[in-house]
């Protein structure tokens, strides 16, 4: 169970958890959205207080009703509002004045519809800003806390979907109302129970985050999936789903708009930006959140989180009575990204002594249809199982009547042992539900099974140790400022002070002075124009590489400076940057940027045009440290040529991570100044040899471009 | 309905419908292997004669039982062995002596298990080659006729999933027992009605094309659900897919394999090699036959593929009452390669005038809840979207309250026009069957519905037109022979008359007539040696790029002969290459491999060590035209790089396109004399400029490798 934290200090308690509530605009008709809170409330047994009001009616669903909100007999906790939009603020004032805590705010017609529904919803924000009231809305299909009975929706899913019977820790939390109440019906079809049904609109007062930030301190929710159109708040967010992590709850989160034409069904229907879905990804995996776009998963997840406290992780060993179906379950874990390790040889023997020559007791282990007359070496098999450290978890899959006649071993080994047992039965077991209470998960379809299964025991594996949330502990680098003159040579020697390490470079303003650079720095090297208004060095004949003696210096040193003040005549030129002639294994881009939701990003990739044709860059949200860096140049599939592709020698990939996790500081300490921070290219050398900044630009802040390349 | 094929004459008919069935070993313990055959074919009501056989009883399941197969009445169209494998071979020659046409063997212990059993499957398959019996397995479940009750397994799936009341139009053909009853639990389960139920076992006498050729004939069969972990005889299976598709049949196919480590733990539990996953998916799509990898994927096409003689094709209209949900659905269609397009005007009209502002018409369509007020306009909107020519299939996903509501329009719709009109139910619709029956497929899982529906209607889409059927039926181009001496210049010239043009080039064995080559072809040129014996010419000192003068070819012909002898003292030399110098847009590789499963192979890339990284090639199997060619390029990710990348020109892909073509048939004239072919680099020039061979190679049948680069 989870430490007992309250969420009555939240702000939004009063509309999620209310002792009392108010529906303006009441009606006696079910169907109506000013009837169907009042009929769910009665029918579902809500305990509070409940205060219809419309003039129209004396009593609705057995209630009494008020003629206005200044009637009822006291302040509310909760008002709701079945009333339209150009009512809204006018009765929001009504409310406040009556004392109330919190309102939800139905209508359609605010920001959604155009113009002048954002004249309405502008209104609407102005004026609660100067409250203490919580306006979820508008927009909204409403709540239900199914652990409390309090419905303050219309969403007529309560009324087809079974009512479960007790409580439950599974959330929904999304930014559609339709969206919420169709993974409802699916997930209660499933057997899910759960605890807040929350559907966000159009966010004018509380957004997606703030949900979340109540439903992590909630002790009633163990699990939250939840619909994602476009975060407002990335650093709330970030710090609500920080607080499920630390707390070891689940968060399963769909975040809409995978393809680019799905982004635009989605930005058509709302008035939310999709935002960068490859950002989306990486924050969601920096933050050990399973990513779903499918409802079926998100609801067999949070069954499988049940059984979260058992020890799992990624390496499984697969019993089977088929070989087929062994090596096809083996075949789709590791297409998932799970291990189907080789058993230790100690392990293999065990087996081996209750299964037959033509049985394999490699992993995926096929115990043959021969197992069931031998119950004995069931429980012995089970028992070396889950006591081996080769293995993380284990996973039965086998007909039904087998999976009956192993169901007692299971339960009593999973009883006595806290590793994680899952069974996934091909036929109709009828012990699933004894197997189930006795801590051993049962999934009927692989292929369900499989997409359920893999992340979970992934979410697992990352919960051990989540590196992220580590890094975000140590303290932040102190702010920094941009150098007056943002040339590239400037630029990396601020870079340069945070670990990434620059070209041996010098800056000289006569031939003189470059060849006395050169002939100090050795040959060859590179002449460079230095100047912060030439953006495009090259174009401006202002490059010469490979110059091997003081005549080419000198004689490139008239060329550039020439073709430099042809090119630009108005240009501010520093000089020329003699650098030191490098050559490596490899080249990488580092680039940061300002994502509009969460802030400053890094994305690594190897560069060039095939890089971007097959958009090989990985990405995280900032701060980044060595061990995040190792991860993100091994996601690329480009890390090949870093690590001896074809016999030749491997990188520096050490230097490599050092350099990101400097960059990264840099990044951070100068996100103020900044919006984008490029080093292109990072030549990583050989292995021992280190890396070196070539060239590095800066887009400050106010969005100029002083520098490039 | 089909036009009707008989099996009556196809040499499995014995097999899988036979009149009379004897079963040797036979028990009277239904959970046996000789009892369980016996008891589902009394139990199920098998109309043919059937005759136990073991002298230990006088009478089993009711029916008289024989000493020995000489004791039976009549021969029998088939004998079921359930005995061990050693008694296998001689029990074969008795049924011979009988006269029996067919004859099951159950027994494991054959080839799957090592050298001895090996040994007993040889001599099984030479005395069944001297008989004109037909022999399945060894080492099978056995196989059930659900049309006509024939039970010849030992599959308890068919005491647990509950019996089909009529018969069915779907059959399973699967390399595994142990997946054809899982396959079978869980379609049985999702309401899918069977034809036959076949596992093949070893393929010791009958392999799996066979049996897919008699479902191909089979007029029971509609729809075969297939599962390979090998293929023994390509050409034979190309042909009975061919029958599939010609016959307007679908087929779905499971390749075991996906990942490496799953291929290898397939073969670890088979004699089967996994083979080439990449060659299998493109034969598989040549053939239109729909890959999945998911059971539950296959039997809801399975299900779909009642409603295949409707029209329907990739271009889906969307119907919602939320622009959520529509947006995620239009999503899901777009990542599966569906269009969803913008409706044309005229239709966005019409539907506009039934819905809301806030509602959306141009695709997704959101309806909105008001809708089901209008019947009259649902009835009005389904027509239109029936009628136009804009789109090809209309998804209509809704909860089921709305979705009962447009129920009778809907099938009306359906009944009216051939347009496929499908339904996603995100309720509980009361008219689902209703639905079906009026030619509305309806699904309860918007996860499942996608992926059974894009495959479907990208299967209905290419069913249209099957190129490579077409291509199929041209004539094979005669048969040719590799020239004596197989140097880069022998091969080329071979290669160009098929069509593949060569760079202009010519043999010069003296430096004089090096030099002329060079004055009559213009400058600059390339001088490469030309020998048979020098697989490595850069390595040899064999190639001198950008010559710009007759000095500089007279000089590196000395130098190149000089490397050559150097490098290669025994190599024959035919003297020096001179080619035109060169540069295009691109270079493409083209590369023929002989693939053990389905002959020769053609896989096209650009080539280079990314391309080799991001494995971007595109693999046909022959023959490809040039419309083929394109659809190839234009599956390469770096084909952005021939099509006009970042302003640059455009390549000639066109002539890319023919050059593919002419290969193809060269490939095919020498599919006897190489087992491989390849052009590297074919070089891509501007659009309008053409293509040319810079090098190629072949590696004779032999294996011998005469000539490399």
């Amino acid at each position: 169970m989870l430490s007992p934290v309250t969420t009555k200090n939240h702000r939004l308690e009063p509309l999620l958890n209310p002792a009392s509530i108010a529906v303006v605009g009441a009606s006696n008709n079910a169907a109506r959205i000013g009837g169907m809170p009042l009929a769910h409330l009665t029918k579902f047994g809500y305990q509070g207080r409940i205060y219809p009001i419309n003039p129209k009616y004396e009593e609705v669903f057995g209630l009494r009703c008020y003629a206005d909100i200044e009637s009822i007999p006291e302040a509310p906790d909760l008002v709701v509002l079945a009333i339209a939009a150009a009512d809204v603020t006018a009765m929001l004032r009504r409310c406040a004045a009556k004392g109330a805590r919190a309102v939800i705010v139905y209508a359609a017609g605010f920001a959604e519809e155009g113009a002048k529904g954002k004249l309405l919803q502008d209104e609407l924000e102005a004026y609660v800003a100067t409250t203490d009231m919580v306006v979820a809305g508008p927009n909204l299909m409403g709540f239900a806390n199914l652990n409390s009975q309090v419905h303050t929706n219309f969403a007529s899913v309560f009324n087809t979907a079974p009512m479960q019977s007790g409580g439950g820790a599974v959330s929904l939390l999304t930014q559609s109302g339709n969206v919420c109440a169709a993974v409802y019906a699916i997930a209660r079809r499933l057997g899910v129970e759960f605890s807040h049904f929350i559907n966000t609109g159009n966010e004018a007062c509380v957004d997606f985050a703030q949900y979340l930030e109540y439903l992590a301190q909630d002790d009633g929710t163990e699990v939250c999936m939840g619909y994602i159109e476009e975060l407002r708040d990335g650093p709330r967010f970030i710090a609500a789903a920080e607080a499920f992590a630390r707390r070891d709850k689940l968060l399963i989160l769909y975040k809409a708009g995978e393809t680019e034409k799905g982004s635009e069904a989605v930005r058509s229907h709302t008035s939310a930006l999709a935002g960068d879905q490859q950002i989306y990804s990486a924050a969601f995996r920096q933050l050990n959140i399973i990513q779903s776009n499918d409802f079926v998963q998100m609801a067999q997840l949070a069954h499988l989180a049940q059984y979260r406290q058992r020890t799992a992780g990624k390496r499984v060993a697969i019993i089977t009575i088929s070989g087929a179906l062994g090596a096809i379950l083996a075949d789709k874990f590791i297409g998932q990204g799970l291990d189907v390790p080789t058993l230790p040889q100690a392990l293999q023997d065990t087996l081996r002594a209750g299964i037959p020559d033509y049985g394999m007791v490699s992993n995926p282990v096929d115990v043959t249809g021969n197992v069931v007359n031998d119950p004995g070496f069931v429980r012995t098999a089970m028992e070396a199982l889950a006591q081996s450290d080769a293995i993380d978890a284990v996973v039965v899959y086998a007909p039904g009547y087998m999976l009956d006649r192993m169901a007692d071993d299971l339960c009593a080994v999973s009883q006595k042992y806290p590793r994680l047992f899952i069974a996934i039965d091909t036929g109709a077991a009828q012990k699933r539900e004894q197997m189930r209470a006795g801590g051993v998960p049962v999934f009927e379809d692989i292929g369900v099974a499989v997409s359920a299964i893999s992340p979970f025991l992934l979410w697992q594996e990352r919960r051990k140790h989540n590196r992220w949330l580590d890094v975000r502990t140590q303290p932040a680098p102190q702010r920094a400022a941009l150098p007056a003159v943002r040339d590239e040579h400037r630029i990396k020697q601020l870079l340069a002070t945070y670990g990434v390490p620059s070209v041996a470079e010098q800056i000289a303003t006569t031939a003189d002075a470059a060849v006395q650079a050169a002939d100090a720095m050795g040959y060859p090297v590179v002449l460079k124009i230095l100047s912060q208004d030439i953006a495009h060095k090259t174009e401006a004949g202002g490059v010469k590489l490979r110059l091997a003696s003081a005549d080419q210096v000198r004689s490139a040193f008239d060329e550039v400076m020439a073709s430099a003040r042809a090119y630009a005549p108005d240009a501010r030129i520093e000089g020329v940057l003699i650098q030191k002639m490098e050559s490596g294994i490899s080249e990488l881009i580092l680039g940061a940027t300002r994502d509009p939701v969460f802030g400053m990003t890094l994305t690594v990739g190897l560069g060039g045009v095939l890089t971007e044709i097959y958009k090989d860059v990985s990405h995280r949200v900032l701060p980044v440290d060595e061990a995040m860096a190792r991860d993100m140049l091994g996601e690329l599939k480009a890390f090949a040529l870093l690590d001896g592709f074809r016999g030749k020698p491997k990188g520096d990939v050490d230097a490599a991570c050092k350099a990101i996790a400097g960059f990264s500081q840099a990044v951070l300490a100068l996100q103020h100044e900044a919006d984008e921070i490029e080093v292109n290219p990072l030549l990583v050398k050989q292995q021992g040899s280190g890396v070196c900044m070539l060239d590095a630009l800066v887009i400050p802040a106010d969005g100029a471009c002083d520098n490039n390349h």
